[in-house]
């Protein structure tokens, strides 16, 4: 009940009137990589945490939480996703979690850190659990953009795993119209793109909202969803863009039976009830998603609180 | 994106390692009631905060969805709520939800703290918005397990909205297997129950699991449910307790449905999808709520971190 | 010894890496001023503090230490002040001490903001103590720098009592070589200048050097000091320049014997002996001040940390 | 001016309502010893900063500050001091200090805990500067009372360098008319002893008064003195007693060329303004600690917020 407070803390800031505290044991890593700021700390209730330009990335207590929710919902709304591609993601964690799916014959992760990416693989074994490794894996170090203008490539599923839109940060052009419209150049028939879009929390919503717009300029389908991450704090946005399935529309039960098919070992969040609970997303923050007007363009990003 | 920090915070510890900072503008309130701490603030990100015993009970931004969680799937559980029954409460909004509903004749509220009543009445008017004057409202200013012992009345619906099991708070001895008991006592043939039961926090599922557990023991349906209240800083747990009705059961039409027929006015939260996600609870959680073996009893309490 | 730690703060950075919290019980003023943020609050360790752009001014608790520092040693240092002249000092303390030298006919105390001297004459009367309202006080709102151009008066004292020069903050001119030029223009023969110059702590010493040195370019003589003002959290510099007296001549026995003739009332801070203690400046500061070479100009400012 | 603020954090009560927090980059140590928490951390400000008890003894910036004040004055109040008895100073700094002194023959440091002596020498060689080494010194690693009661030695001068007095810390019976008794048995004729008694900081002197008058209850002398340590955010008392010398009766010249005789290498903080500086200790403090009444006794002890 009151044991004694701990006296290490990492403070991190949403707005100007917010901050998460976390009490820390270890500083693994603290240092300016060419593209960002990186911390990976200890901390006493969350293990080991992965820290971008002050944003919290993910923990080690709970990042199957973030990446189960990333991954399991988009992969499954493609019919039989062979080629995937993850921009971002430099832990490893959520190409982790696109390789148990048995349908997948190939995995791009495209990250520009690979700073990020060497200290990730040093310092967080258990997130990326050789991943990198898998002979259907291919890492390659630079910015998305470049690639995907590049690229000939098709995919069936494209994960976009990225920091918040900071300023100065290296993903806010990731976040963009004309970015989304790239990715839907790459993408096979039945493509489908997930992505995670800032808290869900009511004061914060302009970004989630202006992602989900933004999504809506291009994409057919687009299917918000939310669930909580325990160390960020408040509660994530996420979306699914498609050009022609819904996840909105699974049973439990046929998701449960898609995992069962498709997933090599078992998951720890995501199920059938869990899909429901993912895409019963409050009243209110569907109204104000419906509200926005914003559409994010190259020129005229929009920057999370820093 | 980078307006300047506040100076003024309000700091809560939900543990040695966790701490939520709210910028403050104004301290309304800062007193020892007879049986707790009480703040009232006003915070940059979430308007006017109640705080009792260093724990945020509720903001004005964010309070709807917390008491639109804890009342209306309860109610909507039971065929046709006339008596209803408030535990704690004392700022008068959970009043004002189940008044919201056609079908209740007599609402009691039972809070041992009358200053925190006088306090909210004062300077939280938008919360109670007149609750306590309408003709159906009785308030009952005493400890509920007394009024409990005492009454003959029955009840279709009792809400229990109470502060965190702190030692030496008002609380901890109305979260015990011995209370649900007499609880169970007052309730009518289709009576149900509701309570918040704590973070859904993974790394603090301690209490949300041993209340479920001890309503388990007591009660033949037990419902655990989760939402995100922003101001709470992590997710929140709650579970409806009945004789014989399960709200999981509900579909989304079905829960609609019943809102246009019961309720009087818009709701801002609830809805048939939002019931979805509120029992969508993860896999993990609820795998971490069957597996708990803890009873809370009045010989053997449970308390939070304070 | 462990009594519960409060939960609501004020937090001044003094740098990137180092802050002071202050716990807090009322929230008494925090506006936008048309030239500063100003706060009014209640601590827990210093009473009510006053601070202006998020740094702390003076507290009731140790002001009496600011005050009798700024004033009595400038004062005695000339053989007889009659004219004294305020530059800042809007809570009304410095202008308060300066009245009860006998000798003092005129006080003149020029102040940018007179919402900060209205709200500390509402907020803190006990630390004007009626100053304003001495006959010999006469009080002017406008900017020192125009108030010394245009004036024709002549001062035996002038006290600048200013806050950090911040960056787009009201006193960052008021720390210029050619500040100084003017002040020194409107003084008499004897004529004595005191200043606070920011922290003499080891890490910090860039502003009190920078001053130091900007005073030794316009001055003949300047003596630093220091004191420690709890509620500041670091040791502060001070200054007295002045066309030819030295206050670092003067003995215990003297202090003690002027302050017995010339000041009316006991004072609680100042003494022969803890006149040695201020000019008992340690070795390793008196080095840096001397090492300096920055002389503070119009066109090159010097800022603190905000 | 306005670099951006770092987000790792030690922070460090003082009281229920004073905080300092320190920006952090590395944390070198963090264990449980078996007598005391102790941290090793790396300061944006202060640089490597040791911590016991989560308590501040001393940083890397401005260990000079302290370790000067405490060694040098006591050791210049004895006529010739040839042994000398350390009590506590695990860091090596102050047995490094006390070797300076041309005179000393014997250095005896008295340790409880070895581990604390351990990691320092590991992990702040700056600091004792092979002083551990040196073939006069002796460290014994033992309660320090028990030392005292079974040791037949006789020192010409004590230094007792503790941490502070926090209940069930390992020092607090180091600060009591029985422990000081101890000391004088053990002293020569000429015999003087010095510690720091906590905080000078005006609403805290609760501490340092009751050190004054324990020491008074037992030393012919006690001269009290004051300093600043930035890190330590307050101002900070020490005294040195003694049989019959007493310090505050040198001048500046006398000490200036007791230095320049006795110590074998330039000192950065201390010198003959700096003694006057100290011993300066403002008017209110001496009258707060003329005013206690409190005699620290093995039955009354003492305790520091923790």
């Amino acid at each position: 009940m009151s044991a004694p407070r701990t006296s290490k803390w990492y403070i991190e800031y949403s707005s100007p009137h917010l901050g998460h505290m976390h009490g820390i044991t270890e500083i693994l890593v603290s240092v300016q990589t060419k593209f960002q700021k990186m911390d990976i700390v200890r901390s006493g209730a969350f293990g080991t945490c992965l820290i971008l330009d002050d944003k919290m990335q993910a923990s080690s207590v709970d990042e199957f939480i973030y990446h189960e929710t990333l991954v399991h919902p988009v992969m499954l709304t493609h019919p039989a996703p062979k080629s995937v591609l993850v921009i971002g993601g430099g832990e490893g964690a959520t190409l982790r979690e696109v390789l148990r799916h048995r349908s997948v014959e190939k995995a791009v992760m495209v990250d520009i850190d690979d700073q990020v990416i060497e200290q990730c693989k040093k310092h967080l074994p258990s997130w990326h659990q050789g991943a990198f490794d898998d002979k259907r894996s291919k890492v390659i170090s630079t910015d998305a953009r470049k690639y995907l203008e590049e690229t000939d490539e098709i995919f069936d599923v494209i994960i976009t795993d990225l920091s918040e839109p900071v300023e100065e940060g290296p993903a806010y052009l990731l976040y963009t119209r004309e970015f989304y419209q790239m990715a839907m150049g790459r993408l096979s028939a039945n493509g489908t793109l997930s992505l995670q879009a800032g808290t869900a929390a009511i004061p914060y919503l302009l970004n989630f909202s202006a992602v989900y717009q933004t999504l809506n300029s291009v994409f057919p389908v687009v299917a918000p969803y939310q669930t909580f991450i325990p160390s960020f704090g408040l509660p994530w946005g996420f979306a699914i863009a498609s050009k022609n399935q819904d996840p909105r529309q699974f049973s439990e039960a046929f998701v449960d039976q898609k995992i069962q098919e498709r997933i090599s070992s078992p998951l720890s969040f995501y199920d059938g009830t869990t899909h429901k609970g993912l895409f019963g997303v409050p009243k209110h923050v569907r109204r104000e998603l419906e509200a926005s007007k914003i559409v994010i363009e190259d020129n005229h990003p929009l920057f999370t609180y820093h």
